[in-house]
């Protein structure tokens, strides 16, 4: 007989009853409270502290609390076990922001030309008129159907699932004899589909035929509802992915999914999220999830696994591999979505742990594959994936960029979000900053491309030097020594929502120096396997949310990006989900996903010296070799003479 | 507030609380009483009859129940509601008896001559040896999978579901990476296989493959269990059709699937069935039913539909059609067999609602769709279904013959089982007859074989005339007048079992007149459809468990078969599960069932005036147009002159 003890959470209604031992997030969740683990419960972030105000507890780990946060009772939640009769305070938990950039992305999908959907368009709806049997005509109903339909839609077969099959008798009798099919043409091109629905009555031909293209970012997922018949889109949302809440970074979800149930929990966030979505996209559209008949999801590899709940603690480890790549096609009643239960899945395909279907898709929805111009396609995010290459060939890696540029791993980075400040610009003489910040409220920390801007803003300013240290003998309050070294304040706390001054620190630089090394060593490496010199390169593609706010000028004074005229950067903003739409609507499309998929080398580059060297050399501002960063070299001489 | 009212059964241990107006056989069933109903609750049968020794009870119906019955408490339990507190006694239920004919069965399934697993079976076990994972070869552990296997099977493709997909990390890492797959190759010939199975380890290579051939009879179900890699019968098992219970006929059973729950139980009886006899003969061959990696099924369209709940309605009703004649291939899970979950469920093809699965595979393996001679094959049972062609054409169709042969509407007629008479002989002195009985015991009553021999030994000794009269004023007391009509004492009471004379009546030599009156049509409408003479048949198999006893002789006599050398015909067996067996080892065959199914035309006798025309002049001994029969016209002047 195991000893059970009562936990009394403040914010849950009732008292719960767990057996000696339990973790405190496991009580909880028994509460029906989530406490957020942005690590995964590994006990690193710190994130879960909840404050035991009496009973007894045993923690195993106390990273990140002080001996005071202890003594008032402070506890891991996911580090600390009940050995008795316990009272537990919650402190008010982060909530997720719901940022809703839904009229951002839906303005960058736009119906390719000529797009004519009986072409290409997998799922088609097939209004079928019967004769109705006879003494004379015995056929069975279903080839009856069978017969009707591959005429009405010049097919060589017609396959059929048990469970519908069921339903053709009553369905073709109460509807005397007028129906419409709903089919599904895999293989677009062979002349063979399967029936997926069959509706009572003739379905009037322009009512639209709705599908959902689907990106699963780590951190957020979009969907985009589409009328298939046209290829509008009528609808679409975006929020972040629910299991954010179980492991900020792939690694911890990883980790949490390993654990008991773990798997299964972060199946049941991103499915919700995803549905979630859809519905809202739907109720955009004026209609209802189960019209959905069609889905492409693209994601990166572990997003991929975890919505399948399939085992990815391979993708962690070395040598990083995944269970599969090419995902077969499902029906959405097996994964859990809330469209059509006999509607079709389609997970696109991805060619290594760390170059999923997002980057195959982002390949896709560029048109790099289809050029003869030699091609850099980017896409910085956690990570940074980059792929070379043309019609001909394509070479991709995944550097562990690190999240620096997501707002991690900086004292006061922060996601692009209201109150970021997403763009500064500093007075060469003065050393004083002014800053725009999204929703045009007061700061509460930096984003992304503020930091790039900020960083390079700096050098420029001499502010920071070449190998990262803010000089804090300028003659300037901002530039100061705090307790890590150098920092330069951007905005003083009186002028901030938070309360404190907002500084960039020698830490965070090194941090973003490294992010940034570890991306240019990657254009590196990739360019050398194929003996291919970098400023050949015609032009370079950059995809991801990320992308879209980077202003290449800074971005190449830093050396994140390599330094070449202007024209050649496009930003495609979010191609993972534009990939996902064109797959949605085009066969041809889909097919060139695979090919692409197929068709791209991957170099690993924790296996690869030279990455190393490379990572070595670009850790300088904007790099150790300045012959690779003319134009920089050339501001800067001009900058400090004048 | 409805009032309920308690039911007591003598047999039940607890009472039970049933609404006003509920069934009795409703009743029953809540107490855990299966009460048989044959006629499928039609109230036609009168087999269902209980004693309600006290309360209200309102009869619906009183059919076969006289008004002794009735003042007695009888009442049909099919017909009858409970309006009070009630006690109802249940009659001992005629158990349905288990005649395991498995040894007979089993011995007609030979090993096709030249088999070679690996060139015609679909489902194949290839050993793989894969090499680890390393930073060199990050491929994905599908893919890696799939790349051997597709070697080592010489494919072109290999799919897999998600479930499977599931389970790769941990089978591939926990067996180092030396594993067994089951594939599905479902059209053999297109180099694309499904993987159904992973096993950890190298399984040699001589260990069985499993699979099993399925006939679901109306009344038996019959399993054999085969080695696919050598085609051997290593077990085999059959029991009546558990669905018997709730109807003996088709249509009674059709009857019983539109009430509610009936569709959902009849699939149930059945799939029991198959899994006891599954079950059986794996233990038999000392294996498991979860090792069965294949099943191919035959039986008639109704028993296929039953099987997968399809709606059977529109069979029974003109103008009677299936719903589905070319069932696609299912996996055991679906099904709810016990086989192994992704074992592939093969059903056959049929062609009509009375020309199924069982005809096709008949057809198949009776080789007459591959030969150049005119070939007659029927399969006797309670429907005639006959087919007429040769390699070039088939034709088809069925007569509703009646289940006369089975022992059904025949005063003594019973099933071939232990105690029923099987031969007799008559001495064309006395009158006075010899007979033989299954089981060497004292007889209960009349089989079929046995009723076709009587038919025929009266007619050749003047005791029944042509038109089918049994005459009362011979020279002996066993040809007497009875109640209704005359008839003639096979038995007297005291050498019988059953205490009582066993006899043949007027009623019953009708009743077996239409039966062979309406199978002789059959041949002769389709003999006539294709403009070809039933005498130039140039051979006439049969098939089906009753065809096996039937003497050729006797059966011309009565003019049920057509009056050519006895050399023409031959007995095939059970031809349903023979080709069941066939389509289960063969990929060839089985694609050659599907283009019999495709070949054959069905001619609807019920609509065509000819076979009215047929039916009548075939209403004698043997027929009204003698010249059809020379050689009994021969035998009866001979006879007569003696």
């Amino acid at each position: 007989m195991s000893t059970t003890y009562t936990v009394k959470f403040d914010i849950a209604p009732e008292p719960v009853e767990v057996p000696n031992g339990t973790l405190i997030t496991d009580a909880a969740l028994k509460a029906g409270i989530e406490i957020s683990q942005p690590c995964g419960g590994q006990g690193r972030c710190g994130q879960c502290a909840v404050q035991v105000t009496s009973g007894k507890v045993r923690r195993r780990s106390t990273v990140r609390l002080s001996a005071e946060d202890v003594a008032q009772g402070y506890a891991l939640a996911c580090q600390t076990v009940i050995e008795g009769d316990v009272t537990v305070v919650v402190p008010p938990q982060d909530k997720i922001q719901e940022h809703l950039t839904a009229s951002q992305f839906a303005s960058e999908v736009t119906v390719p030309r000529g797009y004519d959907y009986t072409k290409v368009q997998s799922i088609q709806r097939i209004p079928l008129t019967l004769s109705p049997p006879s003494m004379e005509d015995q056929t069975s109903d279903w080839a009856r159907l069978k017969t009707a339909l591959l005429k009405a839609a010049n097919l060589e077969d017609a396959h059929i699932s048990l469970p519908l099959l069921l339903k053709i008798p009553a369905i073709l009798r109460e509807s005397e004899w007028k129906i419409t099919t709903v089919i599904n043409r895999e293989n677009f091109s062979d002349g063979i589909a399967q029936v997926i629905d069959i509706q009572k009555g003739l379905t009037a031909e322009d009512k639209p035929l709705w599908g959902a293209a689907v990106d699963i970012g780590t951190t957020t997922v979009k969907v985009v509802l589409v009328n298939l018949l046209t290829g509008e889109v009528k609808g679409q949302a975006a929020e972040y992915n629910q299991q954010i809440a179980r492991g900020e970074d792939v690694i911890s979800r990883i980790i949490f999914s390993t654990k008991e149930n773990g798997a299964e929990k972060l199946r049941e966030l991103v499915v919700k999220t995803i549905n979630n979505l859809i519905a809202k996209a739907c109720r955009r559209a004026k209609t209802k999830p189960s019209q959905v008949y069609k889905t492409a999801i693209s994601g990166n590899s572990t997003m991929m696994h975890l919505l399948l709940k399939i085992p990815a603690s391979s993708i962690r480890l070395a040598p990083f591999i995944t269970v599969v790549n090419h995902i077969p096609s499902l029906d959405a009643a097996e994964l859990g979505l809330n469209t059509h239960p006999q509607g079709i899945v389609d997970c696109l395909p991805g060619v290594a742990s760390y170059v999923g279907a997002d980057i195959t898709a982002g390949v896709l929805s560029s048109g790099m594959d289809d050029t003869e111009k030699l091609t850099l396609f980017l896409d910085v995010g956690t990570n940074g994936e980059m792929v070379l290459g043309s019609k001909d060939w394509l070479v991709t890696c995944a550097c562990s960029a690190g999240p620096a540029f997501e707002g991690a791993g900086v004292l006061h980075g922060m996601r692009a979000t209201e109150g970021a400040i997403d763009e500064v610009w500093i007075n060469k003489e003065t050393y004083d900053i002014t800053w725009r910040v999204i929703g045009n409220e007061k700061p509460k920390g930096l984003c992304g491309s503020a930091l790039i801007s900020l960083l390079a803003e700096m050098l420029m300013t001499g502010i920071v030097n070449k190998g990262g240290n803010i000089c804090h003998s300028l003659n300037t309050p901002r530039a100061r020594k705090g307790s890590h070294g150098g920092e330069y304040v951007v905005a003083w706390a009186d002028e901030t929502q938070i309360g404190e001054d907002i500084v960039i620190t020698d830490v965070d630089v090194d941090n973003l120096l490294r992010t940034k090394a570890a991306i240019f060593a990657g254009f590196t490496v990739l360019a050398d396997s194929v003996g291919v010199p970098v400023e050949m390169v015609e032009q370079v593609l950059i995809g991801g949310g990320f992308g879209k706010f980077i202003n290449v000028e800074k971005a190449i004074q830093i050396g994140l990006l390599p330094d070449m005229p202007w024209e050649r950067f496009q930003f495609l903003g979010n191609t993972s989900l534009k990939g996902a739409y064109l797959a949605l609507l085009n066969y041809n499309d889909r097919k060139r996903i695979a090919d692409i998929a197929d068709k791209m080398t991957y170099i690993e580059l924790s296996a690869d010296n030279r990455f190393f060297d490379a990572f070595t050399s670009a850790m300088f501002l904007p790099h150790t070799n300045m012959s690779l960063f003319p134009t920089v070299e050339e501001s800067l001489k001009s900058l400090r003479e004048t």
